[in-house]
């Protein structure tokens, strides 16, 4: 049966490094408190003229180029900060990288938005309607940032992540694992009349520590697989005061690859987990055709996994 | 091989009728000449406080009624028009039903984004990811119309289609033809700045005369049919001045079923198939079991389309 495989990956962040002594100068907070309670160091926060499009096509090329790919049938964005309605987001970036005239498709769930888009264009792939497909996660947070909120503000970041799919003669992703937490539906939320972004902290730590492991291991159920059989743990880079025990839960040794790129990137929602799985396979931290488990979770309140193999 | 097929239809329209006369009195335009160039008679308009998801949920809860199924395991809302980033507006809309925990999923394709849910739907139902899937296109155009821009404000209204997808020992949806025109980029917009909506008109009537039929037969041929197969045409709703030479290039006949909801309706970009498909279909003026044909086309510049059997 005809699946779909990884060909490439790309990445894409803004030049602009906000260390956590920045944020010190603008909001009562320092770098001990941020460090301790979030793992976050620093991270990228775009221009005003910087788009989400911008980012996600700058990601899409390195993913294309590192496929030795020029065209695609199908370009997933996944995003909470879309601005383009009308062409949408993936048109923009489809005449940006100047393909010829494939599916575009515009998508948000929030932070899982990625794994949402993977699953998609897989199974596009799969019952052939699509070829080759860009899949990328992008975001500018930065835009729904309140900067006078300490909570959040110190949290949230801008960035682009991609992959490319292409077919495959057998399945190597594995089916996704999606669905929402209903009582979760306001703990994760930009507003509609500020377009700020808040969150219930205490609500999603506790669906980390208490629900979280659960999922991701009917995620690795449905793939036939259990924890030691995986090389890469990319989870949605929330916090990793939220990963260091979920990693523990699934039994994560120090032999797997534990994704932890919020400490360079911060929270960049649909972004996280292919930027942050990009970086580290451009700089040759992962093994080839090795096994990377995927999940995001964040607002809806919605989670999405798979495991996907990573180009040979 | 499994596949998905559609078991229920539902739609809502705002109470709200605006006549072409009331329209008279807010721009210059008249009665006749919003006939002759659109065929549009009516349409109806939200009130402020009526939102997407409220649209959207009462289409939902209807086709679910429709097919006598009480949860489904993904909701796929497409729109031009959300105004919810997160939670988004499947995750509100499912709230709103009290579903349990489905996958939630926002998809912007603008005018074509009904026809894009539904292959999306239709594939994770025939790849096993989801079991019954609602496919729900849903806009608030008035909120994006230039009400002192007599060529395009007599075109835009609001409303909601939906459908029930479950699953099928084969399948009964068609693959999707789905693609974009990279020439074609700015030929429908909704500036970023202002929010509004805009169409370079000739443009667009060019695509449908000249390579609209094209697209149609694609999508026929992958579905192994040809024109006099299909039982009813449910072309997106965009002017009934370009409906009428698409479905003459595709020697649709009178035996057939033209969908021509604009003239009550106005266009309704992502909506207008499914609100059209069901208005129809619940007036009883569809065969049980019948062959229907949707071409979605727009922003973007988008397209695609695929063939369905309505639920017997």
């Amino acid at each position: 049966m005809r699946g779909s495989a990884l060909k490439g990956l790309g990445h894409y962040q803004p030049a602009n490094i906000v260390t956590n002594d920045d944020l010190a100068r603008r909001v009562e907070t320092n770098d001990e408190w941020i460090r301790t309670r979030t793992g976050i160091r620093e991270r990228r926060i775009a221009s005003e003229s910087e788009t989400v499009v911008d980012m996600a096509s700058a990601a899409a090329r390195m993913a294309l180029e590192d496929a030795r790919i020029d065209d695609v049938s199908l370009v997933v964005v996944a995003s909470t900060t879309l601005m383009d309605r009308s062409p949408n987001s993936a048109a923009r970036v489809s005449a940006e990288l100047g393909l010829s005239g494939p599916a575009v498709l515009d998508i948000n769930t929030a932070c899982s938005g990625f794994e949402y888009a993977l699953a998609l264009a897989d199974q596009a792939i799969s019952m052939g309607t699509a070829e080759h497909a860009l899949v990328i996660g992008a975001e500018k947070l930065s835009g729904v940032t309140d900067w006078t909120d300490r909570r959040t503000c110190v949290l949230t970041a801008d960035g682009a992540g991609a992959v490319v799919l292409g077919p495959s003669p057998e399945p190597t992703i594995s089916p996704v694992v999606w669905g929402s937490v209903p009582e979760m539906l306001e703990a994760v939320v930009i507003d509609k009349e500020t377009q700020l972004f808040s969150q219930d902290g205490r609500s999603v730590m506790r669906w980390v520590l208490t629900e979280a492991a659960d999922q991701a291991k009917r995620v690795l159920d449905r793939a036939g697989l259990t924890p030691a059989d995986i090389d890469v743990f990319a989870f949605h880079q929330a916090n990793l005061r939220l990963l260091e025990p979920l990693a523990r839960a699934l039994g994560v040794t120090d032999k797997q690859v534990l994704i932890r790129d919020i400490e360079e990137s911060g929270n960049t929602s649909a972004a996280s987990v292919p930027l942050g799985l990009s970086k580290a396979w451009h700089r040759g931290e992962l093994p080839r055709g090795g096994r990377a488990f995927l999940f995001g979770f964040g607002g809806g309140f919605t989670f999405a996994g798979q495991v996907v193999t990573l180009p040979n």
